[in-house]
């Protein structure tokens, strides 16, 4: 039997005995694994340093080699999250709707886990604990499936989480990850249907369409965010540049980062120059429609892929519209469903804008910075949702569960 | 363009208008169907026996027939189940959860609808209205595709439902037939990845398998019932025998039938030769294993087989057991996650049965038979869900919805 079969069968079993495990059974858990964590450091730092030298000679770029640093500090980060998912309230066993019927059938619909979670990832190895202490938080087993890359980090955080269950009553294959990082893994991992209840890809926009191409097991899917911020007529001038700066620059990196300002043609005539300006000054490179280049010389000419790309950078793209309709379609156009903002003063345009646009958060007048589990208050979150089933935007720890019904009588039939 | 993308963009079309169509727009399109159909019943009688003709000349089999057949009455009830849809509670716009954050933010869960909803199906025209109206309910576009079987059937329905459409806001393009029903047609739906939002399959395994396999779009599993009784040592004898000819007799053909009763070995003893008599009345044809059939001679040998088959038929396998703990192993290894129950007079046992059987819906003392939207109280059901994300058993209107964050601000950035 394969690895990934031998595993997957082992975390069903596990699943059946996480079932009915108690809510401190599982905060127990979760704190054994944030003190091990504290006392591996030297262990973890030295495993990981194998995975940076290995990404040095391979010639992995720095930032790719960042993701997978471990340092005290970010080690420290992981234990001290892990205390706070532990205050987190457990979702599991909450009732959710209650139906007493006439012929006396009493009817709960109750949250329970899930089952088996698998989680494929790229690089980061933070994903390994975020993934495995959100899961037993719910009452999932999980199967961890990393890069090569993040290979010996992710094996020594495994092995202190099992460390970590050994002194508790939650079986160690509740949390377990695939050694063998070859294409063949992740390929047995789509069709394991027997095993997984849900498939979750971490990573790269190729990572997650490989997934929900190949992929039988239902796949929860964090998506890319190419998101935009309209800038209506009668948007202040002020809020719009705050806006503007901060979507772009306070994290670049991130899927909630703007990619593209879209401008009503009246404000662009009155205040285009006082924006673009700014954007140049917090060195933001712009790529700019006819309108936008004609007005702004040292902006560069946004092709059509432009209007497409999450630049994931201090890059913007820029365009003109004729009003907000306009601006609706171009989102529906080519928005990946994810954050999509619009600044304005008539609560009209926004109404329109906030109903109209398909994306998982809508805002009026805020930065789409907003759109984190734990910005909305629900802490810990296992990704951000761009699909419409399940779970829509930040994922905190309902996306992980599932619901049952229990039915209880007294020998009733159906006439 | 082909048959399929061209409606699949009309349909996405149609589907952003019907984002804000208020409840009384849509309740007021359901009404014209609901009359239209009741004015066409002549064409679509003839129109129907198209189909019948067809099929008698293939050689379809009388029940598969029987499934295509229109009649007067089976007409009047569709427009009768439309009128119970009208009455229904519309879910869009419900806020489902509102979060005040400090910074002076406003943010509101609500119900939006999925966008458009794919919906590929067998023989049954009456899944045509079904459909078309719970889509409309809730704010999606729909494309149907049905089988060559019933094309005509479904044709004629669909020109009621846009006859009628037409005399009210609502796009008829928000509901479309893919008159193709070559299998190359099926294929590209399973990829209409930028029209449709999620593909729901109605029909046999077949059917549901090859939709998972092949499709990118996400689907929503409508799935096989491979049910089971468990009758434990304390069942009361009279309450076992009419739960398991409830179960299996009340309508063999459904999915919420029963198809194993497993019986604790020492009820066996004591009354297992009254059951199996009772059930043997009932015209029921039974596969024992060797316990059952030393006891009980006329019963026949089931196969390692006969544990994973859904019968649809008056036939049941019956297998003793040692305890609840294997009855539960053997449903957890067998079943097919719809609903299962156990007779018992231990609340001890009920509860560890309801715990840790994995299925949408598990009963203590009542029959399987129960799990069905009307019974539970939501109405008109788009099918039973088998899988545990986004919806799990008896599938009413919300499980048409989705989610989306609308956040309100004044000009609030991130940190």
């Amino acid at each position: 039997m394969s690895e990934v079969v031998t595993k997957g069968k082992k975390a069903k079993q596990a699943s059946f005995s996480l079932m009915d495990i108690p809510t401190n059974e599982k905060n127990k858990a979760l704190e054994k694994i944030a003190k091990q964590l504290i006392a591996d450091i030297p262990f973890l730092l030295s495993e990981n340093q194998k995975d940076i030298d290995e990404g040095k000679a391979k010639g992995l770029t720095e930032s790719v080699l960042d993701r997978i640093l471990l340092t005290v500090k970010r080690i420290e980060d992981m234990s001290t999250a892990i205390r706070l998912l532990i205050n987190l309230k457990d979702p599991i066993g909450e009732e959710l709707e209650r139906i007493e019927k006439e012929n006396g059938l009493l009817i709960k619909k109750k949250r329970v886990p899930i089952g088996v979670i698998g989680m494929i990832y790229e690089a980061r190895p933070n994903v390994t604990i975020d993934a495995a202490t959100l899961s037993l938080k719910t009452g999932n087993a999980v199967i961890l499936r990393g890069s090569s890359s993040a290979k010996h980090s992710n094996m020594a955080l495994l092995q202190s989480i099992h460390q970590a269950l050994e002194q508790t009553k939650i079986p160690v294959d509740a949390v377990q990850l695939i050694e063998d990082t070859s294409r063949e893994t992740a390929k047995e991992l789509f069709n394991l249907k027997d095993y997984l209840d849900v498939l979750i890809p971490r990573g790269g926009k190729n990572l997650i369409e490989t997934v929900i191409k190949e992929s039988t097991v239902p796949v929860l899917e964090t998506g890319a965010g190419n998101c935009h911020i309209f800038i209506d007529e009668t948007a202040n001038l002020e809020m719009a540049k705050d806006i503007s700066i901060n979507g772009k620059t306070q994290r670049p990196s991130v899927c909630n980062a703007i990619e593209t300002i879209l401008i009503h043609e009246k404000w662009f005539e009155l205040y285009g120059l006082k924006l673009l300006d700014a954007l140049t000054k917090q060195k933001i490179e712009l790529y700019g429609d006819e309108t936008v280049c004609k007005a702004y010389p040292s902006a560069k000419h946004a092709t059509e892929e432009d209007w497409s790309t999450e630049y994931l950078a201090l890059t913007v793209s820029v365009k003109v519209v004729r009003n907000v309709q306009e601006a609706i379609e171009h989102i529906n156009k080519y928005g990946t469903k994810h954050s999509e903002a619009i600044i304005t003063s008539s609560s009209e345009h926004a109404n329109l804008f906030l109903t109209k646009v398909d994306a998982a958060v809508v805002y009026h007048n805020a930065s789409t910075r907003f759109t984190d589990g734990f910005e909305f208050g629900y802490g810990a979150e296992i990704g951000i949702s761009t699909q419409k089933l399940h779970a829509r935007g930040p994922m905190g720890l309902p996306a992980l569960t599932s619901s049952k019904y229990f039915i209880y009588g007294q020998g009733q039939v159906r006439e």
